[in-house]
């Protein structure tokens, strides 16, 4: 019995979230097809991070446990080929038994891009929020490094969770202008459910002048939902890095 | 009556091409849902291109006339508000009566995209030609140079089109290349189907190595569909720009 580990690319906007369900597309429920169907056995698979209906990634890092000797450096060719052309993995190497995708993880690295204009894009828009208006760069810096560091994040976190603990450490959050196109950077230790999207669409209420920028410290420290901002579109989040 | 003209943007992924077709989507039948919707009135477009299934289009160009009074500079922004994400309109000016996209225009510039390495991408595969392999960069240009100036084109016509002339002039077929991305500019007044689908397929066959550059003078001269190489895929392919 082996452990692999695959990093995986995928453009989520086909799929109801990377979690397998019934009924429905999923980017677990493909891999787990493709190779199920490359291997000859049933495959689980297990993923760095649930990511939600829509949202991106350029390195999610799944694993499974299979008993097929297939050598390693073929895996990502021959399972693209059965992938759909929506999905693609890039590497494949062996991992400790005891090495679990999301519980081994120590960060991740996530982008999240707005479209700044008025126009619609049928190319930039499948990947980006559109947000007509004129945006404060500084402003929504300045609301972003309220973020930073150790704290409980219960005002960003979506009703439905069931975690144990609030409190996760956001280590970067920056933001990148260039024309139309605006980009933030986040990194963390781990994300509580939509966190990050509730995040962006709070620091986009400030860029657009609806929120003082200092009012990023009360929504925190009132750990209540309905204080922060709008969640932001899943279509403007990409998965970037898991860190080990 | 009023003719307006309209320039659109569109994926083309999720359409069975340009021209309105029953039971499928189309960007012919979608644009005339949202102005039939927007106008209250039935709307025929006409396009300056019939691209294929699967192409997509920056700079399309389609006509329309109308009865309503509209005010045209809110017409993209009401358009764009009643059309799919894949579909956009940027600009809408009056036509005179007797302009007509297709007919009126004077030559079409189209861009086709390659990604050159092996290793699928979920992103960049929607918008170009996965080509895995080396590439000759300069045979592919001297090949290119082939097709420059006015030719009987029948050699790089599929079958299944009913044109009384497969003459055409090409005034313009250039490569660039960055890293992995590839990209062919190719200018003319006007194309045969699949001309260029099938000019690019057999230019990569060149650039594989697969024929010399100098074939592509002789096939030409031939007329014959079957000496030419096989068609590039509908995803490369990129209506940038209609000129009038």
């Amino acid at each position: 019995m082996r452990r692999v580990g695959l990093v995986v690319q995928y453009d989520g906007t086909a799929y109801a979230g990377f979690q397998i369900q019934p009924a429905v597309a999923t980017v677990q429920g493909e891999l787990e097809r493709a190779l199920g169907n490359l291997l000859g056995e049933e495959v689980r698979v297990a993923g760095a991070s649930r990511t939600d209906a829509g949202v991106h990634a350029q390195g999610q890092v799944v694993t499974f446990t299979t008993e097929n000797p297939l050598p390693l450096e073929r895996l990502p060719q021959a399972l693209n080929d059965r992938l759909p052309g929506d999905i693609a993995c890039s590497q494949a190497f062996v991992v400790p038994a005891e090495f679990h995708p999301r519980y081994s993880a120590t960060g991740k690295l996530y982008s999240y891009r707005l479209l700044n204009r008025a126009l619609p894009s049928p190319f930039i828009g499948r990947y980006a929020w559109q947000v007509p208006g004129r945006l404060d760069l500084a402003a929504m810096r300045e609301a972003s490094e309220a973020v930073l560091g150790e704290h409980d994040f219960a005002a960003f976190c979506a009703a439905g969770s069931s975690v144990r603990s609030t409190v996760r450490e956001v280590r970067r959050l920056d933001w990148q202008a260039e024309g139309e196109s605006w980009e933030a950077r986040i990194e963390g230790d781990g994300f509580l459910y939509r966190m990050i999207r509730i995040i962006i669409g709070t620091v986009v209420e400030v860029g657009l002048g609806r929120r003082p920028a200092a009012a990023m410290g009360a929504i925190l420290a009132s750990r209540e939902r309905r204080q922060a901002g709008a969640t932001a579109p899943s279509r403007g989040l990409h998965l970037l890095k898991v860190y080990y």
